[in-house]
């Protein structure tokens, strides 16, 4: 276990803010960091401590935990030479939870490296009211030393937490291709609904039925009933994050030569989903896409 | 419960012959007919009797079971001109557990209602070794009075019977919706697994993590071991088979105009698998395409 | 040349019309049948004379051209026990130019060698306008004697004809590969636009310069302003023609094992503007569907 | 026209060298500058003169052509501090004719501005032979001012010039959907090819008939016979030349919110033909895979 140190926590976003919350709750000290101060506020009240830069949440030989929406935001709060990770200095942990590409991460992995430091890909998997309920999953990778100060944290943040070896690289390529994977679920369900429905039948029954048997689980069970009912807002995970998960796993698959063509279909699905007015509804929204291809509503 | 009257049987392959040894074993008389007849030779040690043409296991006002490849193979059995249909006479019950398209069912339940008799569409879902255990679902549609009699031997043969209402064509739609579930399933993981592997990483603790928390269900537990094993043959459900049914599924959404791009996707690998040889391995072979499409192997 | 005898011409729309138009200029005498008769009136105050049943069109060691909508259409009117086949008799021809499956083209010749006739494939290319302008190409197939009767009368119809041998089935499949490579230039095109405008660009300069060298041919320079003025009303070639099409292209490449992946992509949309709609519109209106999906209009 | 002033040339590959041969054919007097120094020996001979760095090829208020690889490519030569656009100053003109995004394209432009020069894009469309004919293409666009010093020069290098308006980035944006619609148009022949060879048939028969006909332009005509002939190497247009352009075009289409399935189609076959070694073939090998995927050969 950690004595309660005090933690760097950069991105107290939807799901930055609740672990936040929790790492409070236990009785740790947080100096917290957020692109837009606003978001902050709460988390001030509950004891957090704001800084102005963002690498400023880190001390030698500290550790920071990042949640933060993509590769240029996570490029932005490491600090263009490298601040964070030369704050963090020698011994330093930044266990960073964001989607991202993979050669990011190696690349910020070297950059740590070269400041004796740690760099844990902790890529996190699970929807807000999952994470402000410790049901969330770690994807975590990296050195071992890094690893050994983070497992305690994240094992108490969330329920799972699998290990994908010494290379951080890998855990987001992992949480790339689960991301995929839940993609992919989404317009399966959304395209046998749509084909149920026009040939006249109830997709709700099939969709009972499978989550009750062959389905039964989370993934077609909460967004089955998601895409059945048809509310995408408010968004839970937004379509514009959603696309840019897909953009990241079709240029990773590019550079590794590897076809995917389910990734594709996604890919043009969420772009017409945007170009039709989606970006600030749930990424399930792509079943609406899926049913208005069909003439549906 | 019914009494143990005789019971028709026609199909006795890799799901019918489990069923009608449950049957017999729960002390059922079965009148038996199978396309091949050296398939129903352990059935006849057990106590079937079996007859010439497949007509012949019917009686009037009985109950007939069949589980049958596919269309083709359904409207054999059925009988040029109405044979079955004519033979079962008034009350008697067609119970058609083949995946077959639904404007089949459609025109089969209007042939039996001439006859003032029932067809009741019960496409079976579940592996051979799943219905040996008497684990696997029915999709049950059809009139009622045929479907209070085929309920009590499908819930006894199976572990659960959900009902998809009056039109028998109902359940065929609901099952190739299943189907086409499972299939796009196995392609996405095949193309995670692929994905993951091109990056250097390893696809067997993905799917660890996965089947454990978000995914964690049968299809992706069953079929996700399969793929990583790469064991194909032999096969529990043949490759051909599943080309089948991606084709009924397209067939039945272009008629009803429902675009399907997933299915689309599936075509194509189905159509690739077989124009490489995989005829006799088991449909998740599909996946082997995938790794070959990645230059993988 | 053909001394001016009878003709049977069976299918008088909108190409068969002037075609058989451009025959009775040419002096020719025509036996006349279309499923609906008032097509046939412009036809029978140039001289032609109709018949009540298809097949009546035939005579003895005649020749009958016919061009319909479709495969069912075609096997109406040659008769459900053939009697096309059998009226035309011992070297009697038939020219069909419809855009049928190759399989049912292997059919029907052999129905009609049964009766010591031959059955030439001779599937028309071209839109109405040039049909009436007699700058159609002919793709033809099938037995020497056939198309030594069939050649004179196509040459002087159409602007080309190209032999594709002894193998009446082989005519329509070149033909269904043919008709795939326009839709797909459709589609190509009509992405292509897109991008220029999603882009802010200008599709109409592209076009210009494009059809004026490396795609200078009639299918990029006609589509291509069809796509660009976006009219698709009235219909050359209607949209579930077009569909029709592309279905018969998916069903003789499954059943070929050949995987078409532009040719899937093409069947989901077709399917899309059927489910928008467009039923009434040319074939062409794909690109509305491209423009729509891109958010665009 | 220009009098036969010293012009600075970057980029004596299979498109620049030809090029730049013609230029000094032509009596012009060239500066070059190439990465790989060998590739310029042959134009040294023929009385090129050679500089260390790229942008030493400019002079003041001077004319530059480029014709490089790739974003990377061209954004080395221009320098990493803007270089070239600092020496060519105040009316200075850079003719860029690579194959480039067209947001790289707006960057330079803007960076040329600075200093007070003129950023022309004008991308090459034609293969080596036709380059050295001088038949190729250019599209063109940037401001007047550019352009009123690049048409002379480029009217005289190739055949054909269009004028995309003022904004640089267009003529990439067209010069990206011109690619895409070549590209297209492989796949669609391959598909195509391997249908009709998969029926038994024989696709040169079709091509024939159709490159005479509805097809009869060059893209047809060029790539369908190298498409039958299967010959790819030597390569015209390196294939990862053309997975390049294709990833371009789906980047710009992504940043646009512009779906293109085609463009999803070619990306997973560019890929699977790198995955399968094809990086030394022509981009036309995309065809050997549509055979492979096939299961021809």
């Amino acid at each position: 276990m950690q004595d309660k140190q005090t933690i760097g926590f950069i991105g107290t976003g939807m799901l930055g803010a609740p672990m936040a919350e929790n790492l409070l709750a236990d009785g740790f000290r947080l100096r917290i960091y957020n692109r837009d101060r606003q978001k902050c506020a709460p988390l001030l009240k509950a004891g957090a401590q704001a800084v102005e830069q963002p690498w400023e949440v880190a001390e030698t030989s500290g550790l920071v935990l990042s949640c933060v929406a993509d590769d240029p935001a996570l490029e932005a709060v490491v600090g263009p030479e490298g601040e964070l990770a030369r704050r963090l200095g020698s011994g330093g942990v930044h266990v960073s939870m964001s989607t991202i590409l993979p050669r990011t991460a190696a690349r910020l992995a070297r950059q740590q490296t070269d400041f004796n430091g740690y760099y844990v890909a902790a890529p996190v998997m699970g929807r807000p009211d999952a994470v402000r309920a410790r049901k969330q999953t770690y994807f975590v990778a990296g050195p071992a030393e890094g690893k050994a100060r983070a497992l305690p944290l994240l094992e108490r943040l969330g329920a799972r937490v699998f290990d994908f070896g010494p290379d951080p690289a890998q855990a987001n390529v992992a949480k790339l291709g689960a991301n995929f994977l839940i993609a992919a679920a989404i317009e399966s369900m959304a395209e046998a609904a749509a084909f149920v429905e026009k040939n006249g039948g109830d997709a709700q029954t099939l969709m009972t039925a499978l989550t009750q048997t062959s389905f039964a689980c989370p993934i077609y069970q909460n967004y089955g009933r998601q895409i059945l009912e048809g509310t995408f807002s408010p968004p839970l995970f937004k379509l514009p994050l959603g696309l840019k998960d897909i953009r990241l796993i079709k240029t990773t698959a590019a550079e590794a030569a590897a076809p995917m063509r389910f990734a594709e279909v996604l890919e043009s699905r969420f772009l017409a989903a945007l170009a039709h007015g989606r970006a600030e509804q749930d990424w399930t929204a792509i079943a609406a896409e899926v049913r208005a291809e069909a003439g549906l509503d």
